[in-house]
C-alpha cells in the first residue's frame, strides 16, 4: 500500500473517480506486450478530506493497493549496488537502505503522483485548462511533426502513446527489440498545457518554467526538460526568435509561440510546450559487473521481466506533475491582486 | 540599488569580500567589446550579518550600488509591450506594471544572484567543492570538447568565457556579427561541480538534479536543463547507457559517469555536470511590430546598446545558481542522519 | 483509522515501539472512572520509514486503527451547530462540513500529536533532554507547589496526573462532581523540559517559546500560554525579576530563572518551564440552545458518555507537543554554525 | 537602517504613508517623560514594490532611518552578559555576537513589525477590520473593564495607552516610580479585532490563535497570551463556558462570546481579543551582577535613559502582528474554496 497526501486543494471540487482510477490505469505496468509484464491493479480509496464526492477542505488523503509487490524479490539486491540505481546513494546518505522494493526510489511511487495529479486535473478542467502529453521519442526514433500537427486525442490508440500511427509503429518496433535483448531503451515525452490563463507563475524564483522543470526532473529517470524553442533556440538570433505581439479577435497574442506560453515566468495566455528526455531505465535482464556494499567485485544479472521503455507509462506522470504545477500557481495566483472592492 | 537578503547562512563562515566582488565583476556589463556598453558599476556592501569578516548567523544582507540607472530610459516602454519581454504577462498578472526597469524583470536581478552565490561557494570550498561553468556554444557554434578534456581555469582567459580559445575565437566573430547588425544570439553554458560530496540531494520532489533545473530555469533567457547523459541519453539503450560500480582506490566508483554524479536524485561523490540554453535575449536594436496597452498596432525600435550575447556574462550566474542549490542541500544534509553517540 | 507522517526525521534513530504504545496507552479515553467510558484501543503501526526498529530517513508514517469509532453517533449533529464546537466555522469557512466524527476538529485527532511526540521524545532522550507535564489546576483547585517541590515521576500514580497525592485527591472530587451534574470543567497543565541545550530557538519570529505558544494553542480546548514568570511577571519590577548570571560549577548560569530557560528566543540551559490553560470541553450532557444550519432555534441534549475533564489525558498531549517543538529546534539548531574544519 | 521585506502583498492595495508613518511614531522611544528619552526619528521609505502610491505584487520592501543609533554606546557590553538579555545565548548558538546594539535581539527590530503590519492594517481596512489594542495593566495595577466597557478611540489621548483616564493617571503614577528608582515595570496588552470575516483560520496546527500566540511570543519581553476566556476559563464549568448559538438580525451569531472569537481554530465573526502580558525590560539603572565572556564575576551598571515601562509603546507592536497574522490568514483563506463557475 502506498499514499498520498495532498494539502490545499480547496473545499467543493466535485472528485470523478473513475477519471482518477483512469489515469492510474494509463500509469499501470502490464498494459501491453511493450511494458513490463509485472502485475499491479492500482485500485485506490480515498481516506480523508472527501464526503458525497466532494472534497471538504481538509488534506485529502488516497492510498493505493499493492497486490503485486514482492519484497522478498529483492533479497538479492540487499548486498550489492544496482548500477544507476539509488542503491549506494541511499545508503551513503542515510547510512542505512530499505533494499526491499517499493520505497521512494522505485517508480512504483509515481502511482500517488498520478493520483495527486487527476485531482489537479479535475480542478483545472473547471478552468478550462487541458493538458496532454505524448511519446515524441524513442531511442533514436523520432517523431517529426510539431504538436500543432497532430491530433492529440489519439495518444492513447497505440500502446506506445505517441498520436501519429506510423511513428508509434516505428517506435513500438524498437521497444520489442530492446525487449527480447534483455536490454532497455530511453526517449522524450512533448506536454502541451492549453488554454493556460495568463498570469500563472511568480517572478524570480518561482517562475512557471522553473517549477515545471523542478517537477519534470524529480521524476525517477529524466534527463532534461526543455520549453519553448528549448536547446534549439539556443542556436538562433534574436530577431528569429522573438514573438511579436499581435490584436487578434481584441485579444493581445503573438503570431508566433517561441516563449512556450511563458514570459518573465508567467504564462501569457498561449500554448505551453515542453519536452522531458528520459534515459533508458537502469533495471535490464543483461549480466553487468558491479560491486557488493563491503566492497568487492561481483556481477548481477536481473531476474524477472522489467520494463523495456517506461516511457509510454510516463505519459500520465508528466502530464499529472503538469497539472500539478499549474493547479499551485492557479491557487498561488488567487491573492496576486487586491479583490475589487464596490462602494 | 539592489538588495538581497540570504537567510541560514551558518555563523561563523569568513567572507572574502574580494572574492565576492570579483564575481560580481565578472557577471557586470561592459567587460569588453562584445557585452553592453552600459556601464554599471556593481559596488556592494554587506549591511547586516557580519562582523570582523564574519557571519554572524543573522540574516546576511548587501546591497548593490546601481550608479548607471536611468529609469527614464524606459519611458517610451509604458504604454507598449515588448516582444518576448515581460511586460504583458506582469501586466495581465498584477494589473499594474512598473516600467522603469530594474525590477524583478530585469537582467539585472542575477547581479544578487551572483552575490549570494559567492557566499555559497566559499561555504562550499571549505568543503573542498568546486564549481565551474563556461560557454559551450553561441548560437550554431558548439564546442566539440567534453569538459574532461578542458582546462577550466583557462575559461575568463577570454572574453567569450569559453575555455577552447579557437571556439571562443569563432564564437566571438558570431557575437561580433550579431552585434553589429543590431540582433542577439543565444548559447549554451556548461556547469561541473568536482568534489561534491555523496549525500546531498533528497528523494523524491526535491531531487539534486531537480532543484538544480529549477535554479537554472528561474535565470532569465534560460529555456532548457540537461544533466549527466541529458537529451543525448534518451537514444540511448541501458546497456549502453548504465554506469558500473568499480572500486577504485579502495572506493566505490562508477567506471562512466552518465548519471552526472546524481542518482536517485543524490549525488553519488563523481563530477556533477549539466548544460543550460539560453535563448537570443529579446532586446534588439532591429525594428519589430507590437501592440501598445491599448490595443493598437504599434512599431518599436529600442535605443542604445545593447547586450548582443548575455551568455558570456552568464557563466557567473549558472555558477551561483549551482553553489546557492549544493550549499542549501549540504546544509539540509546536516540532519540526514541522527549523530553517532558517544558512550 | 487516522494517520500521521513525520518528515525530517533523521535515519538511524531507534524507535522503542514499547514507549510509543506507552504514550498513546496514557492519553487514551478510558483509562478511569475519571474520563470518557468510550473505548478506543489506539493500536498503532509503522507503514513507512523504518527498517529493523530504525528510522531510514524516509518520511516516517504510522497509522492508528480506530476500533471504537461510530459515524451514526454523529447523525443527530448533521444539521445543528454544537456550541462552542467547530460546527459552525467549519461550515462558514469551507461550505461544507463533514459531520461524522473524528475529523481534525476532533480531540482523537491529538492521538497523532502523541504518536509523534513520542518518536521527538526518543531523539531528544539521545540528547538527555526530559519532558515531563501534570496537572497544575483543575477548575478552582490549584496546586501551591512550584514544580521543584514536586516528584514529577510521581505524575502517573493518580488517575488526575497531579504529582501532588493531596491536591490530586480533591481535584478528582471536582471532576466527580462535574461528571455526576453532566458538566465538564478546564484546568491548567504545567510543563518542564529539562537539560535543554543552550542555542535552540530562533531569533525574531520562530523565538523558542513562540514555537511553544503556537504549538500549545494548537490543542484543541486551549485558551492560554505563559512561560517562566508569565502573567505574574507582568505585576514584577525588573530588579526583581532580572535573572543574574553566575558561575557554579565552572558553568555560566543564573541565579534565579524568571526567564524560563529562554532568552532572546533562545534557550540557555536552564529549565524551560511554562502553564498551559485548558477551557472545560464543550461537549456536556447538560440541554443547551443553539441553532440548526437553516437558521432555526433548537435544543441540544448530547447522548452517551463524555468526559468531563480532559486535562489528565491532555498532559501527554502537552509533553509530546513540546517535544515536537524541541526536536525541530534541535535539528534546526545543527545548522546555526560552520563546522570546525581540521588543517 | 533597518530594513523590512514583505513577499505575498497583493498588487493594487493603496499604500497611505502618512498612515503607516503615525504608526511608527505611536512605536517611537521619547514620546513623553514616561518613555525612553533616546530620541529615534524612524523615518520610513519604501523602496520597492510601489508605484504611484500601490503595491505591483513586487516584495515591498522599506527602511527605516536610524538617526539615533551609536555602536560605540555598547562597547562596555561587549565582554560580558547583561542579565535576562540575549547576550548569553546568542554567543551560546553562533559562538560569535555582534554587541553593538540595534541587532535582531533589539526592541529597535520592532519598528519593522509596526512598519508591516501598518501595511496589513491598510489591507484589513477593505475588508472592514478594525485592531485595537491597549494598556490594561501596569505592574499591579489592573484595569477593571472589559473592553465592552471602554471608549477604544481613547486609547492615544494617555501617554500610558489606557483608555480609561483614571487607570492611566495610577498607571502614570507607577511608571515614574519605577523611573525615578532607575527601575522597570511590566504590564498587560489587550488587543481586540472587530468585524473579522468568519472563516480565518486553518485546523490543527494552525489555528487562529495559535498563529496569534505565536506572533505576540515572538515580540520581546512577552511572557504570557491569553484569547476569550484565557486563564480564568480554566477555572469555570463547561455550563457556564459554552457559547450558546443565536440568530440575530438574521445572522447565526453567540450569545456570550468566551471563544474570543474563534471556535477550532477558525473565527466566528464575534470579536477576537486576547490579553498579552509583558515582563519588565531587563534594561535597568540599577547595579546589577553578572559574568564576563571569560567566567568572572563583574557589576553592570548600565548607563544613560532607559524605558521604565515598554508597554504603552508596545500598543502599536500589538496591533502590528495580529494585523499580520489576520491578513495571513485573510490571503490564505482566499483559496479554501472552489470559485463558483458559472454556466
Amino acid at each position: 500500500m502506498i499514499g498520498v497526501v495532498m494539502d490545499g486543494c480547496p473545499a467543493g471540487l466535485l472528485l470523478d473517480e473513475d477519471f482518477i482510477q483512469h489515469e492510474l490505469d494509463r500509469r499501470r505496468p502490464g498494459q501491453s506486450g511493450l511494458t513490463t509484464a509485472r502485475k499491479e491493479s492500482d485500485r485506490f480509496r480515498f481516506v480523508s478530506g472527501i464526503m458525497d464526492g466532494k472534497t471538504t477542505g481538509q488534506p485529502l488523503t488516497a492510498v493505493i493497493m499493492n497486490t503485486g509487490h514482492k519484497p522478498q524479490d529483492y533479497d538479492s539486491m540487499k548486498d550489492l549496488f544496482r548500477p544507476s540505481h539509488a542503491d549506494y546513494t541511499y545508503e551513503a546518505k542515510y547510512g542505512i537502505r530499505d533494499h526491499r522494493g517499493g520505497g521512494r526510489a522505485s517508480a512504483r511511487e509515481t502511482a500517488t503522483r498520478v493520483l495527486a495529479g487527476a485531482v489537479a486535473r479535475l480542478l483545472l478542467h473547471q478552468e478550462g485548462v487541458r493538458v496532454s502529453a505524448y511519446v515524441s521519442r524513442v531511442g533514436t526514433v523520432t517523431l517529426q511533426k510539431s504538436f500543432r500537427e497532430l491530433d492529440l486525442s489519439a495518444t492513447d490508440a497505440h500502446p506506445v502513446r505517441c498520436p501519429d500511427q506510423a511513428a508509434a509503429a516505428e517506435m513500438a518496433l524498437l521497444i520489442e527489440e530492446a525487449r527480447d535483448r534483455g536490454d532497455s531503451v530511453g526517449g522524450v515525452i512533448t506536454c502541451v498545457a492549453e488554454h493556460v490563463p495568463a498570469g500563472l507563475g511568480e517572478p524570480v524564483f518561482d517562475k512557471l518554467q522553473a517549477d515545471l522543470a523542478r517537477a519534470m526532473l524529480s521524476i525517477n529517470a529524466v534527463h532534461g526538460f526543455e520549453y519553448g524553442s528549448g536547446f534549439e533556440g539556443a542556436s538562433m538570433f534574436g530577431s528569429d526568435h522573438n514573438d511579436e505581439f499581435i490584436i487578434e479577435k481584441e485579444k493581445v497574442t503573438t503570431r508566433t509561440n517561441r516563449s512556450g506560453g511563458i514570459q518573465g515566468g508567467i504564462s501569457n495566455g498561449a500554448d505551453i510546450y515542453f519536452n522531458v528526455a528520459f534515459k533508458p531505465v537502469a533495471t535490464i535482464a543483461q549480466k553487468q559487473q558491479t560491486v557488493t556494499r563491503d566492497g568487492k567485485a561481483t556481477e548481477l544479472e536481473a531476474k524477472g521481466r522489467h520494463d523495456p521503455c517506461v516511457v509510454p507509462r510516463a505519459v500520465p506522470v508528466v502530464e499529472a506533475m503538469t497539472a500539478l504545477v499549474l493547479a499551485d500557481h492557479w491557487l498561488r495566483n488567487q491573492t496576486a491582486r487586491m479583490p475589487v472592492t464596490e462602494k
